[in-house]
């Protein structure tokens, strides 16, 4: 752990690095046993956005942030991880970050393993801060409940032409903004916010994360799909039914046929892309993403910390324009 | 949860009773999603061994324990319910506690999330109470990141005929007497015991941990193997290389080759069986086994609670019996 080397207080960038190499080497000290796939996992970048809202809400009004945020920072990051590495078992991903998946490379049952030593590493760090925060371990674990249950829910649903539009929300509130919401109300704790102001943040990161996956999930219909050497990398291939095609759906029912195909092939799945997108599917996905968007917005704006409303919007800014 | 109606101090018995049903309401009370898997999970009771640890080892002078006692007691068993969940993917298992296995019954990728929901309510119950023991959450994430270690030791050793007794040992620590010590220990700490002779607890449940384990990897070459209609219970046959085998090595290294050989039969299953016992592989892990047994039986003698003394010589003595 690179803490003792830390200043108490740090500003924005100096933090954001601080939890990158954090992460990195806490993973890399691991037990010889287990780090060969703890060097694969540092080879992939993130974009460490849950570390970035975390670091933000956790930031003072001169704009520093403690040595807590930091360690919390890279919690968060590698519960995330912890997630994705079970979640390329559930979806048989070819691909993470880049780079050969790790249920790919060291096989399903090491990538079992892997993950569930990433969430004991993730509480590890949580409960060396924890004691500070009284009370407060609860949210991590409720946060986690609702990202096995999200997980689950839209493996339940996977190929369900049938998902409603709430539904695809509560998949999406469970997978996604959980771990958004844990993050800005964590961060608000270590700032030494109330609970409400916390769970303010929280109600930030919620429906950040909502703008962010639908716009993430619009982002899958607004290219042709990326063909790998071992399969097709798209919602479509891998079953999952998100909003622009739920949407499709109802203007153009007939779509429900082509989706229950067993296999579809680059083609098929580009020919359903294009008429996803023609029929008005991704824009009115768009636009529910928009809504989240400017909600979020709003509820920035209001922050009194200069800082934080900068930083943030700025967040918020880019998830916009990158995904849109 | 149940603790609302629970006594403020509980004898053994009643604690015991009140830890089943504290597991069974907890995993009862789950979403609606996840219930099923939960009911099945409830089917198949388990001997609850490390919750009796626990309770005893937080037992006070006049032979009652505490509401925390209880949850972490619960706590316990939830973990390793869910190191169960996720091993029976990893060994591909067919059968848990009677019944079919979670993997068999709902498939690979849901008892993946099942296990991992498994975790997040075990932390739930440690969060309850932890704030009220600063500072130990820590015993508890590195006990669990002991066990994934241990697990994937095992994976790793798995088909090695060469695998030596270090090493087995290594693989027992972690995936048996890791959590027995944290039981014992986390018990102790229940208790208002110093760090100290809340260690001395740990080892106690390190020792009973190796001498439960080597006794159970005896069993299984002390009858015929179990055939069901879908696979050959025996470790055998699931590459597994335990004492008996390893000791049996030694004494006769052309058994090596038999056991290289995939996909071994029943009847070559059956014979490599009768030869482990007659080069004397059980008689040696069984010394072996005594050996941590005696050690265990004294560490328990010099306990000054009486209560403590008799009910975990009980445990220790029934271990023995069935095991043996």
């Amino acid at each position: 752990m690179i803490k003792s080397d830390l200043a108490p207080r740090l500003d924005y960038q100096y933090s954001l690095e601080a939890v990158r190499l954090l992460m990195k080497e806490t993973l890399l000290e691991s037990d010889e046993l287990i780090l060969a796939m703890m060097q694969h996992l540092t080879l992939g970048a993130g974009k460490n956005l849950r570390a970035m809202l975390l670091l933000v809400s956790a930031m003072d009004e001169d704009g520093f942030v403690s040595q807590d945020a930091v360690i919390a920072g890279a919690a968060v990051e590698i519960l995330h991880l912890a997630t994705l590495v079970h979640d390329d078992i559930i979806d048989e991903a070819e691909i993470r970050r880049g780079n050969a998946s790790l249920q790919r490379k060291f096989g399903k049952k090491e990538a079992v393993i892997c993950g569930d030593y990433l969430f004991c590493v993730a509480i590890a760090m949580v409960a060396e801060i924890s004691n500070r925060y009284p009370e407060k371990l609860k949210e991590f674990t409720q946060a986690m409940t609702k990202i096995c249950l999200g997980e689950l829910r839209q493996f339940k649903h996977n190929s369900d032409t049938d998902l409603s539009v709430l539904n695809y929300l509560k998949i999406i509130a469970g997978k996604t903004s959980a771990l958004f919401s844990l993050a800005m109300y964590s961060g608000a704790i270590i700032n030494g916010n109330s609970d409400k102001e916390a769970r303010f943040m929280g109600r930030i990161g919620h429906n950040m994360g909502l703008a962010f996956q639908i716009l993430d999930d619009c982002a899958d219909y607004q290219s042709d799909v990326e063909v790998t050497k071992k399969s097709v990398k798209h919602d479509l291939a891998e079953e999952v039914i998100t909003l622009p095609l739920i949407f499709a759906f109802l203007k153009k029912p007939e779509l429900k046929q082509q989706i229950r195909k067993q296999q579809l092939s680059v083609v098929e799945i580009n020919e359903i892309i294009a008429e996803v997108v023609n029929v008005g599917g991704v824009s009115m996905a768009h636009d529910v993403a928009e809504k989240y968007y400017l909600k979020t917005k709003k509820m920035i704006d209001t922050l009194p910390n200069q800082h934080q409303r900068l930083l943030m919007g700025q967040i918020l800014g880019r998830i916009w324009k990158v995904e849109n």
